[in-house]
């Protein structure tokens, strides 16, 4: 097992009702608050309307940034930093998905970044911020874990880049489940598979010894696999959107991760360049992707077996003496329970062909991402994975 | 799955080698140090000397208070208090076990309580305290968990009590596994005892929807089992140490039950009576207790029984078609497993008879504890279970 060190600074509040807190938690910081938010789905289920009456009964001078993408754009988070220094916010709420989350995070930051070139500040963002105006999340779609997380991710469409970095944590976060009982079963199928992919992002790693982080992971990938087709068939079982909800902040908190090497989460290098080039759902790219990745990273190398052995009978609940071919069985499983869950799973039924394949590789490698990943990717095998995906 | 709240405070250093981030995180607080510890194991590890080289060369004063026994004494506390207080200590270094760290924290709130009477302080300490001298500590024992959370138990040997209280979470603890390997096997078997029964405690509960914390509960279970034995036939195997070190920090910090209906942890509310009236060592007594008080409850109420199939199957590894069966198998392999560890399975090898089982229960039963119990038990259930360890 390796070193390592676990902090998470942010407070959480989860369960029903939990927005009776949401006062208190701004409070603390002052009285400007920046509300941030996506395309209107807060309004339709009600939760805009909430939020504003606390927020008027108690007083607080809210300006809004509405309009934040599912790929959150580089425009929003200099619009939301303008905001930020011409009405001096006390504090950012930000109420939605990973997507809102994870600007209001970039803007956080960037409010104190020295300069007016917000691009510049995410390409040259390194960890964690000394500095960043505070942030109170409440969140309405299971997913990206941006909730309990100090992590973020930007798009700059006029360039095709998706740069993940590390900005700053939510000081508090509401995580309501029946906040997402609206959630479509395509965008809770996508989430999910976005929670699963942050597992085994971490899961396939060269650590064999970190039998916690390993428990939680195979716990985390068990009980997506249980409740989301329960929450696609029942939207509102609590229980369901509940469990998904608890892991999805799990997932990405570094918690799987923690006595494990770093792998430089392969999948997710793949799938930025996805998006980055057709706006699609993370999630599906991210199901769309895994089950290839897997299947390329154990023909290349047969040493990886053994961890995908521990996955088709821990995580997929197989069994069997051949051990090469439980392993495949394994990712078939996968494969076809994220089909199960209505993802279309190849890149063709999005409308995706293999022209920007090189470039794309080009880019999921450039940070040297992929060399540190369970098996080693070039550019050649990235394209080959894509390949697959077609 | 119920409403929770996750926030823990303390940064916690895990590894080989941590204890360089000690002089920065002692720094932060001021340069009046208490030093606390036990019976001078620290020094046979040479721990006592590494730490007292780091706080030379930093400039600290330090003040001792040392001989902190293993159920830790009010006396400790009224001592370190009159210290703190005099010396005007900026921050404690709890350096050993559980007992150490627990004093400590006493220690640390008592400082600011209105009185000099440490026991109507400790009887009265309601929640984690608003002020308390800062934390931080260096670990030597895996089990209590107090390096990540913010309790304590006290003894008073003149009133036969030991109560567990709530005080100050460390600010800072730095756990490194190659300090437990000179721990005897026996204390090392009772304190994966003490660890595995933090997480039984809260499996066995009344909410069975909480996947999350099941199945952190059922991998810290099943990795103590593993790891224990190989840590007592090989001291000095970093992997098992560390495997039992990060398994005692998540299994006492309340994440094993988020989500889940309390249970007032019967087996520690009949345990603190043995050690309160016998001074016997706290893992050794809750391995005694368990497997007795779970027979009991699953003869008592036939609708803990589908708990105690999960319990077989998920953490013992048992499988069966006869549910009645499977339940009381999964209880004898848990039994077969405290002897295999060397742990004396019976009060009577302890030399405790059931002179004070009456006055005990009561005690046990005193707050109103185990009326929250996965299954309630009255007085008479607690004196039965007691005699069925004898």
């Amino acid at each position: 097992m390796l070193n390592y060190q676990r902090t998470i600074p942010t407070k959480l509040y989860f369960g029903k009702g939990q927005i009776s807190h949401l006062e208190e938690a701004l409070k603390s910081f002052g009285k400007n608050v920046l509300l941030t938010y996506g395309g209107g789905s807060i309004k339709k289920i009600g939760l805009y309307d909430e939020v504003m009456k606390i927020l008027n009964e108690g007083g607080f001078n809210v300006t809004e940034l509405s309009g934040i993408d599912p790929n959150p754009r580089i425009e929003s988070v200099t619009e939301g930093v303008r905001i930020c220094r011409e009405k001096d916010i006390d504090v950012i709420l930000a109420v939605g998905g990973g997507s809102t989350l994870d600007c209001s995070k970039a803007i956080a930051v960037g409010t104190y970044y020295e300069g007016d070139d917000m691009w510049e500040m995410v390409v040259n963002a390194e960890g964690i911020a000394e500095k960043a105006v505070p942030l109170v999340t409440i969140l309405t779609l299971s997913a990206t874990g941006s909730e309990y997380d100090g992590g973020g991710v930007i798009s700059n469409m006029n360039t095709n880049q998706k740069l993940g970095r590390s900005y700053t944590y939510p000081a508090v976060s509401i995580c309501d489940p029946t906040y997402t009982f609206s959630v479509s079963p395509y965008q809770t199928a996508a989430g999910s598979a976005d929670i699963m992919s942050h597992i085994m992002e971490d899961y396939f790693s060269r650590t064999d010894d970190s039998d916690l982080s390993d428990g939680i992971a195979e716990t985390i990938l068990r009980s997506v696999m249980k409740n989301c087709p329960i929450a696609i068939k029942e939207p509102d079982n609590y229980s369901a959107r509940a469990n998904l909800m608890t892991n999805s902040s799990i997932a990405c908190s570094g918690i799987p991760a923690y006595g494990k090497q770093e792998t430089g989460w392969p999948c997710h290098a793949m799938e930025h360049e996805l998006s980055a080039f057709y706006d699609i759902t993370h999630g599906v790219g991210l199901a769309i992707l895994t089950p290839r990745w897997m299947r390329h990273i154990l023909a290349k190398d047969s040493t990886a077996t053994g961890r995908f052995v521990k996955f088709a009978r821990n995580v997929m609940g197989l069994d069997g003496e051949d051990e090469a071919k439980l392993a495949l069985a394994g990712i078939d499983a996968l494969e076809e329970y994220f089909k199960s869950t209505g993802i279309p799973m190849t890149l063709t039924e999005l409308g995706i062909d293999e022209e920007h394949f090189e470039v794309m590789a080009d880019h999921a490698n450039e940070e040297g991402y992929l060399k540190d990943a369970y098996v080693a990717l070039t550019n050649e095998d990235i394209i080959q994975i894509y390949k697959a995906c077609l």
